[in-house]
């Protein structure tokens, strides 16, 4: 269990319109995203919510991929339902409607074998929530978190006392310029430490990421992508490659595996922006995978 | 001559202000920037013009750094004033004023010396003068190009017309997009390629920058930099990084030559943001230049 992953997180359908087309309906979510890329470095469980109508073949598509939905709980209702669009330039996402649904009463109970996770990743819910989830685990050896603006400007406390007990924070820019008032990514990242995590990662979308570990800096650029038809869940996409990897070696506190994670959850989130929805992660190879990482990482080696 | 680069552009005095503070009259100009920056790798020579305020210790400046100024024309009347101000996020420079004085009247003539230098750097002035000075180099082994969105607006043909006959092309993300109309980098690059330009810099700020060069793609980050004092200039002084490394190298046409050619520029630039004018720049040893870049290639080989 030492490198299974717990993530909790969102299970959602996703409407989502770009200028290269649309997708109704279309597998999405937090948890979703996520555990189909840590789920091709390292075993995932997932504990979430949907509704009754949450489509068999979503289901199958994920244990195909041999990620364990035990914890996936169907209440009655609706599945948790995000209609948006983007624009050409893909940088913001235009909410048209959240339907929560079957989320809006999400309690994430935990199982024995939930709890024995090494590994919790704590997708973007309510940091109530994720401190509720944290409390129930066993004793993992890596905690993870992600966040959202929302949640920045409704439960900031919550948040802060949640960032006291977890190893590594996921962030955007903007979050993270909002959690610490300071704009510049070098001191905000300074700040976030002080709360708490050992490693601050600052998703940058296809500016790249940033990685803050024990008082050192790593910028690496985005995957230059051709044509990008959907970036729903590239963050999240992001953090499966990068935890996934994290989860499956075996010392996570070291920078070169640390910049390792970050290529891999690079390249990840290059094949999920690729298409809609799950398209081009649920049906990805490890050779195909593999192949990529090679291809970033050697042209980044500038000798 | 040979590894002498010639640049023809602009010798401002600047005032700017940021967050940071703020300076006035003081040097700047993309020669200025560039030929600083250049002269680190290389022997550099500027074809400009300055009023006869401009003051001798910026000219003293420059020719301690062992630039030629030979070709730097003084004419009646004042320098080039650019007056600005950045806000906190540093993303757009708010033009106060421009005057552009004698700048108005600048017609550059080479002398034979100017004429033979085997490298030519055409900083963003009218792209009728950038092809009238390339009219009178002998044969030059590399032509580098910059401009602006004002001439893509105004004289894009004219524009187009010089990129047929040079070897490389700078422009920042929207430049490449204006001049394709195409919003994805990798497709405006190859649109970019085909109006001549064998290799396509595109400068993204603190997103890093892209190199096209024959079908293969680069993208580095920035170096990233905890406090930005004052942009100005940093796009001129990555070129000069870039076209320095490049006119001492003993073949340009090299990927890996060019890879570090990027990251030269890449380092330069991150030199000139961390104070106003040329104060970081013009008193850079090479040592420094040398630590930070072993510092920047070694955390982006990933191992």
């Amino acid at each position: 269990m030492k490198n299974t992953i717990l993530v909790v997180g969102s299970v959602a359908l996703d409407s989502v319109r770009t200028i290269h087309g649309s997708t109704t309906r279309a597998l999405g979510g937090s948890a979703v995203h996520f555990s189909l890329s840590a789920s091709q470095f390292t075993p995932v469980r997932v504990v979430g919510v949907v509704g009754e109508d949450f489509p068999p073949k979503c289901r199958r598509l994920l244990e195909r991929r041999n990620i364990c939905l035990e914890g996936l709980q169907v209440m009655p209702g609706k599945t948790f339902h995000w209609k948006g669009r983007y624009d050409r330039d893909f940088k913001n996402a235009l909410t048209i409607a959240t339907h929560l649904n079957v989320f809006q009463h999400f309690k994430p109970r935990l199982n024995r074998a939930h709890k024995e996770c090494g590994v919790l990743f704590l997708a973007n819910i309510d940091p109530d929530l994720q401190r509720d989830v944290l409390d129930q685990m066993a004793k993992p050896r890596l905690v993870a978190c992600d966040t959202m603006n929302y949640w920045i400007s409704l439960k900031k406390k919550s948040l802060v006392r949640l960032l006291s007990r977890v190893n590594l924070l996921f962030v955007n820019e903007e979050e993270a310029r909002q959690l610490t008032r300071e704009y510049n990514l070098i001191k905000a990242a300074r700040i976030l430490a002080a709360m708490g995590p050992r490693a601050i990662v600052v998703k940058r979308g296809d500016s790249g990421a940033m990685l803050f570990y024990d008082g050192k800096v790593l910028s690496i650029p985005a995957r230059p992508v051709e044509k990008v038809v959907d970036p729903t869940g590239a963050g999240d996409t992001f953090a499966g490659g990068f935890m996934g990897y994290l989860a499956a070696a075996p010392d996570w506190r070291n920078f070169d595996v640390l910049r390792r994670a970050m290529s891999f959850g690079t390249v990840m989130s290059s094949f999920n922006v690729e298409d809609f929805s799950v398209k081009r992660v649920g049906g990805l190879s490890r050779s195909e995978i593999r192949g990529r990482y090679e291809q970033y990482v050697s042209t980044l080696a500038i000798k």
